[in-house]
């Protein structure tokens, strides 16, 4: 193990916490860009709050709505020139992965150098942004865990590729994360952030580097967590113990603290973002038919890491260190717990065909390939095991 | 849950890691205070090494040595004497827990008005120090976890009172974290240093609030892993890789990570600190007779809490959830796996009797106190419970 870590965030947790919004922003500006997505927070009260706490607190605001689920460029570009006209000097999240991700570009694109684009992974003359105004997320759903880290995701929709960025600027100077906010996100969407926040560690669990015994302990942790708890946030939306408990575990499941030192590529968020790119669909659904999918490939070539998977996630007994069997029958069981929490987990029940598998796959490579061409991961995927993943999952 | 949470240090781990110190260094300041122990690392070459890279990176270096095993207020006192004479800007802590307590103290006295001990736990006056120079932590023992952390405890020497400490200014800015430091400490030290980080974890496990489950798992992963890996770095001090593992384990169970949204008092910790203040033995060893004491007295009151431990650290099967007899069986195994590793486990074997044990409780309720006389924990405990727990102890 060999790693640097550094995450600044300061976390502002617990029921009731929206009210702290307006002392939070007005400690970093006096003039908000107030990021949101396509409406719900209107609907339900969560905006007016925030805006009177904001208003209480000395800073005003400039609006920036109508932020899609599988955010574009054009958004993050409307939003920075809002920024830039208005003169905000802070940026606020209210909303799920969407608003918090485009947020975060819209702070850093005030600073950026050329095309905003140029930022994110698999472009060739690649340039990272190096400073941002500083970022305030209020999370409104349980699944991305953008408010605690450096991370972002966009679609450029000219091109139906959605990519990433991380860089240092980008995390945000404090997230303030409200399970409250959250009681009013409907049973499937509750499903899909519940398997995002799984996948985020399944991620590292399955394609890290060996060696990193304490990490494999803290992403079980978060698995048995969100499996105990997130069946009590599918079933009653009010249960805020429930939505404590899942939302905290979105917020460790990828704030790097699991993630710390196993250097993993994601490779089932890669596929699943060419998916979301050209069909839209909720990006924890995409995840919940290419992981189960993506685990029966891996696990032909690495057994043993997924039969020590099925034995600690549902105490599957092994035979032997390398129990096919056992792997085989942990992935199962993790399939119909996805099921039972309300996701699909085929690629018919999300509407998409098999018209396009090598497509998706030319596409997922564009954003992330080593030098062989080939997904990053265990194993690394060609363009024809990528296609053949998602055929399986058909 | 309601908590907040930020831990701003910068970490840098893994083997070999030590050879950036100086340009570390050189991004906070010109003149180094290097505080270090009682000599090992400048018997091992380490301090030549560190002392070889700042310099190389154009940082000097005033020299503040010999801070002992239990630090003392007159040593603090000594090193931020010799930081202000010398016009230091930084402060290097290179050795074990006590050498960084000290150098983060150190660090906070040039901007401290009156009296240090007055940032003490336990004062009635206590003012916390909101200010401090730089620190970079180089740990040479995975115990404390102090690199990663805010907190110190030092030890005054007049009055033979343990007490700590912890303000934000006091986060070191960087740690750097290099297991072949580690190399060097003797097996007995060693074991100390294993049973001092499952402690950090095994108090917020028992003591923390109820309700958080994520924070359970990742304690419980501590201690797998510092139970998996710590027999092999005891009986192996070169095998680096074991040596890694400890480490990490030591710096995770007590960054916070693990403890956050707990609001866990640390009883154990608090009464240990009593009889190295008076006694001067490593703290590690008191924490190995003081902890499983400990946990026959608190069993008693919380069976279920003591029989899931049982259950998921030793897969003690539980016949129910407040199965006592599971739950005593865990704790025995945990003292057998202490000293399994060469931990002493009875006060006897420290050399301390039974004469002052009114004094060691009477003196601990001086540093942490509930607002009827009692020390914090679960279940809080009155003089003579702490004095009855050392008892069994013998």
């Amino acid at each position: 193990m060999k790693f640097e870590f550094q995450n600044p965030t300061h976390l502002v947790f617990g029921a009731g916490t929206l009210s702290k919004l307006g002392e939070v922003v007005s400690s970093y500006g006096k003039k908000a860009l107030l990021v949101t997505g396509s409406g719900s927070v209107k609907r339900n009260g969560t905006f007016e709050r925030a805006i009177s706490s904001l208003k209480a607190a000395g800073v005003s605001v400039a609006e920036c709505s109508g932020v899609e689920p599988n955010p574009r460029l054009s958004t993050v570009e409307r939003g920075a020139a809002i920024a830039r006209k208005e003169g905000c000097d802070v940026v606020v999240a209210l909303g799920g992965g969407s608003a918090m991700d485009a947020a975060k570009v819209m702070a850093a694109a005030l600073f950026y150098d050329g095309e905003l684009w140029n930022m994110m992974a698999g472009q060739e003359n690649r340039k990272l942004p190096s400073q941002a105004l500083p970022v305030v997320t209020v999370p409104t759903l349980a699944a991305t865990g953008s408010e605690m880290n450096s991370g972002a995701v966009i679609t450029n929709e000219k091109t139906a590729i959605k990519s990433f960025v991380t860089a240092k600027c980008l995390y945000p100077k404090t997230a303030i994360v409200d399970p409250e906010l959250t009681a009013s996100v409907p049973p499937d969407q509750t499903a899909y952030g519940i398997c995002d926040l799984i996948t985020h560690v399944t991620e590292s669990y399955f394609n890290g580097v060996d060696g990193t015994p304490l990490q494999d302990r803290f992403a079980e942790g978060v698995i048995l967590t969100a499996m105990e708890w997130g069946p009590r946030a599918v079933a009653d939306g009010n249960d805020i113990e429930a939505r404590s408990q899942v939302q905290w575990a979105s917020v460790a499941a990828l704030n790097g603290w699991v993630q710390v030192g196993t250097a993993s590529p994601f490779p089932v968020h890669m596929i699943e973002h060419t998916l979301s790119a050209h069909h839209d669909i909720p990006h924890g659904a995409g995840l919940a038919v290419v992981n189960p999918a993506w685990m029966r490939f891996a696990s032909r070539i690495r057994p043993e890491r997924f039969a020590t998977f099925a034995s600690r996630i549902f105490g599957i007994p092994m035979q032997n260190p390398e129990d096919a069997r056992a792997a085989a029958e942990g992935i199962d069981r993790f399939e119909a717990f996805l099921r039972s929490i309300g996701c699909p987990t085929r690629l018919s029940e999300t509407g998409i065909g098999e018209k396009l598998l090598e497509r998706y796959a030319t596409d997922t490579l564009l954003v992330a390939r080593d030098s062989e061409g080939r997904l990053p991961g265990r194993p690394p995927m060609s363009k024809e095991d990528i296609a053949d993943v998602l055929r399986s999952a058909l």
